[in-house]
């Protein structure tokens, strides 16, 4: 089984998607994060869902989970607000060294192994150049499980 | 809103599951990662779920993915056998300087600001020093795309 066999669709955003447009994406449709892809459509990384809470919290509160505290809960719940306008590109943790970015002939444990090594749960998949849509974590154990 | 309001329960394995009951687990219930509980039934960690498939994956392939490329699909696709009969022990990564474990009194904020430090998608809550349940990304952006 490869990659192109495992696929299945994933909706992408763009660098200049809203956070918040991402975040509601995540939650909807309960993804273990986002494939961002550039003006060709070709995939430039992985969201991970986490990436999009940092950007809403504010930086002081990043850092020191006691400044966190003081927040009171009315407005802590209202933290999403942080995101005001700021687009997916904002969101983005410094390029990681590797992308979790797959071929479509990748086997079972080329993706095992690349997910280990990115930590990611999510794979784009991409297929002569054309991104193809993703394998996920979940449709990976499904598959090994049954093998 | 706080952690002890938002909190599911979640299932637990201990640092002697077997890995590959843990990797079931993951699968059949979608989640994004388990709890580890020590003896006393506290959490220890999260395992999230890509560092089960860190532990089936053969060490040579880990590091360089033209190893693993060439293993043939037919063996590639029964890498989780590699799991043996290896426990949750195993599969754990180094010890990371913070634990995605809240307080029951922890405001949205707080997670949020925790799941972002941690990148963990899952928090274990902690009450009265009992392991109430986990609040998962979604539950906490479901929650503040309501706010």
């Amino acid at each position: 089984m490869r990659a192109r066999d495992l696929v299945i669709g994933f909706p992408t955003v763009t660098l200049d998607t809203p956070a918040l447009e991402a975040a509601r994406l995540l939650a909807d449709r309960d993804l273990p994060g986002l494939i961002v892809v550039d003006e060709r459509d070709q995939p430039f990384t992985i969201l991970p869902g986490t990436q999009v809470l940092r950007l809403a919290v504010p930086r002081y509160c990043q850092d020191d989970p006691a400044l966190a505290r003081v927040v009171d809960e009315a407005h802590a719940d209202l933290f999403l607000r942080g995101l005001g306008d700021r687009t997916v590109r904002e969101c983005l943790p410094e390029q990681p060294r590797e992308l979790p970015i797959a071929e479509g002939r990748a086997t079972v444990l080329e993706m095992a192994a690349l997910m280990a090594r990115t930590r990611s749960p999510l794979l784009a998949v991409v297929d002569n150049d054309v991104l193809v849509g993703a394998v996920t974590l979940h449709v990976l154990l499904d598959h090994a499980l049954v093998s």
